[in-house]
C-alpha cells in the first residue's frame, strides 16, 4: 500500500525528470491518480511505464506549445503538439471552461495528442465551476462496427458530469462498447471464459475467448450484436471518433496513432495524433444555479428511492460506486500490485530518483 | 399506397382544423411526413391520432407563445407553451441554430413540451447550415435502470447528424433502448417472443414476453443486463433525461406526461410538460468547412471499405438505410395501413375535411 502522497511526489518526479515542467508535471499527475483514487487502477500507475517508453522512443513531446488554431466565442480546436495526454486534455478543457463562462457553453477539438487515462477527469473539472463537463476520445482501433471484420473504432468513451446540490455529482464515464479493454486482458490471463457478446473472432462469429484479439478478432460495440443494438454503440462511438477527430484534424478511426511504444508508428495518417472533444455549459446559462441544484438533487432522490431487483441493495446513480471506491482508497491507501510496482522501480533507477516497493 | 402531396394535404388541414396557425401546421406536418419518408411509420401518420385525442381533451395548446425565458450567446431554455411537440421542437432548433450562427455553437434545453415524432427530424435541420446537429428527448417512462424494478426512463432518443461533402450527410439515430417500444408492440400483436436483453418481469427476471409491460414489466437499456454494459445504456438515457428535463424545467423521468389521451395526467409534477435537448455546431467553428467535408467523406469512405462478416453485404454508415428507405418511399409511395387509414377518415369526418381510403 502507498500514500496518495507518495505516488503523487514519485509520479511529478518521473515527469519532472523526462523533461516537462513543474506544472505540466503536476497537470499529469494529478490524472493518474485521481484514477488510481477512483478503483480505475487499469488507467493509473500501470500506465505510466507506456508514458515513459514512448519517451524514450522520442514518440511524445514533453515541451509541447498547446495552443489554439481555430476558435469561435463558444468553439475552438486546439493543437497539443504531441503532448502527453492528460497535459494537452487539462489545457483544453480549461479552454471550454472560459468560453462557457462569456458565452454560456464552450467546446474544444483537440488534435496531436495522446492517450489521456480517465475521461471522467476531465469532465469533473466542470463541477467545481458549476458547470456541466463532457469527455470524449478516440483510442486505438480494436472494436469492430455492426457487421464488420475490420477493426475501426476504439473503446471510445464518454464522460459526462452534472452538479448537484446537497448530494455528490452525477458523473458517468463509460467506454461505447460492453465492457473495458483491461477486463478482457484480466480474464485472458485468468484464463477464464467471456460472455457472448464482447468479441467476435476473425470470421465475424461471437467468440467467448478474451485472447481472441490476438488471433484477429475484435470487440464489439455496446449492445454486443445487431439484435441487442450494437449498431447503438456504433452510433456512439462513430460520433466519438468524430466529434474527437474530424472536428480537430486528429487521425480518425483506424489511424488513431498507438499509445504504446512497443506498436510501431502507423503507415497511414489522417490528421495529427489523437483527438478528444471536451465540453463545458453552465448551468445558469440555463437556469439560476441554486434552482438546478435542488431540482438535480430531487431527481438523484427519485433514482435513488427505486425498488432495486432481488439480490442487489440498491439503484446506483452514475459516479456513486467510484466515489465510494474513492473514500475507501483515501483511508487505506492506494494498492499497486507486484509487477507495476516493479516496473516503477525501474523507471526509478534509470531517472536516478527513489521508489520503495511497498507491495 | 398515398403520394406524399396527398398526406401532407390532409396532415396540414388536420392541424389547421384543430387551430394550429398555417406555419405551425406546416411544421408538424413536415415532421409527420418526414418518419413516414424514413421508413419509421411508427412515429408516422399512426401518431396523428394520439395529437388529435390530446387536442379533444384539452391537453394541448394549438395557439402556444413558444418563446425564450433565459439565455446567453450560446444557450437558450424555451418554454413550449404546451404546444404539440413538433412545433416546439421545430422553433427550438431554429434558436439553436441562430445562436450557432453567432456564437460558433447554440445547445436549447425546452420544457412545456410533448412528444415530438422522429428526433433524426430537428438534428438534420442543421445540415444545411454546414452544422452538426444534435436533439434528444425525454419519453413516457417505460425503462428500468440497471438494477432496478420501478420504471424511471423513458426509450429517451439521441440524434446527431454530421454533414460530408460529396458523400450523404452521417445521421445517427437511436433510442437508448436495445430495441423500440413499437417493436415490442409488433411482436406482442404477433404473438412472437422476443430475445432476451429487451425486457424484465414485474420481478426483475429477463423475460421473452413482448407484452410483459402490461404486467408490471419493465424495458431494459442498452446492453440489456449488467454484464453487457446496461449501467452504460442507463448512464446515456440519464443523460438525456437531465439535459431535456433538469436543465429546461420540464418533468423528468418517472413524471414525463403520458403522450396519449387515454392515460391519465399523473398527479405528481416536477416541472412543465415533456423536455428536450436540441444542439448545433457550425464546423467551420472547427475548420474551414470545406476541409472538414472532405475529411468527413474520408471517414465515411473508410467505414464504408470495411469488411462485412458473412451473410451481410456491407457495413452501412448510419442513416444509409433510411436514406435508401426514403428513396423508394417516395417513387412508390406512402403506405398506411388500413387500421391507421381507417382513424384518419374517422379524423376527417369529424373535422369535415376529405380523406380517401387507399390501403
Amino acid at each position: 500500500m502507498y500514500t496518495y502522497d507518495y505516488l503523487e511526489n514519485f509520479t511529478r518526479e518521473v515527469f519532472e525528470k523526462m523533461g516537462c515542467s513543474r506544472e505540466d508535471a503536476k497537470a499529469a499527475t494529478d490524472v493518474f491518480l485521481a484514477a488510481e483514487l477512483r478503483g480505475l487502477s487499469s488507467h493509473g500507475m500501470i500506465r505510466i511505464k507506456d508514458y515513459f517508453q514512448l519517451w524514450q522512443a522520442g514518440r511524445i513531446n514533453v515541451k509541447p506549445n498547446i495552443r489554439i488554431v481555430h476558435e469561435t466565442p463558444s468553439t475552438a480546436v486546439v493543437d497539443g503538439d504531441g503532448a502527453i495526454g492528460m497535459i494537452a486534455s487539462v489545457r483544453s478543457m480549461e479552454i471550454a471552461i472560459e468560453k462557457a463562462e462569456k458565452a454560456g457553453s464552450g467546446w474544444v477539438s483537440t488534435r496531436n495528442s495522446n492517450h489521456f487515462g480517465i475521461a471522467g477527469y476531465y469532465a469533473m473539472m466542470a463541477l467545481q465551476h458549476d458547470m456541466i463537463g463532457m469527455t470524449m476520445t478516440n483510442a486505438n482501433p480494436l472494436v469492430a462496427p455492426t457487421f464488420s471484420l475490420t477493426r475501426l473504432l476504439g473503446t471510445n468513451p464518454i464522460a459526462v458530469t452534472v452538479p448537484a446540490g446537497k448530494h455528490p455529482p452525477f458523473v458517468a464515464d463509460f467506454a461505447t462498447t460492453p465492457i473495458a479493454r483491461g477486463k478482457l486482458a484480466v480474464a485472458g490471463k485468468k484464463g477464464e471464459k467471456v460472455p457472448l457478446g464482447y468479441v467476435q473472432d476473425k470470421d465475424g462469429t461471437p467468440s467467448d475467448n478474451p485472447d481472441i484479439l490476438k488471433e484477429g478478432g475484435s470487440m464489439l460495440t455496446l449492445g454486443g450484436d445487431y439484435q441487442h443494438g450494437s449498431h447503438k454503440g456504433y452510433c456512439m462511438s462513430a460520433v466519438v471518433d468524430i466529434f474527437s477527430a474530424v472536428l480537430s484534424g486528429a487521425n480518425f478511426g483506424p489511424f488513431v496513432p498507438p499509445s504504446v511504444a512497443y506498436l510501431p508508428v502507423l503507415d497511414k495518417k489522417t490528421g495529427e495524433g489523437t483527438g478528444h472533444f471536451f465540453g463545458a455549459m453552465r448551468i445558469d446559462a440555463f437556469q439560476p444555479a441554486d434552482e438546478f441544484k435542488a431540482k438535480m438533487d430531487e431527481w438523484i432522490e427519485t433514482f435513488k428511492s427505486a425498488k432495486p431487483i432481488a439480490g442487489q441493495d440498491e439503484v446506483l446513480i452514475p459516479g456513486e460506486l467510484e466515489r465510494r471506491k474513492e473514500e475507501k482508497i483515501r483511508k487505506e491507501g492506494i494498492d499497486v500490485i507486484l509487477p507495476v510496482a516493479k516496473e516503477m522501480k525501474d523507471i526509478a533507477n534509470f531517472l536516478k530518483i527513489d521508489f520503495e516497493i511497498m507491495s
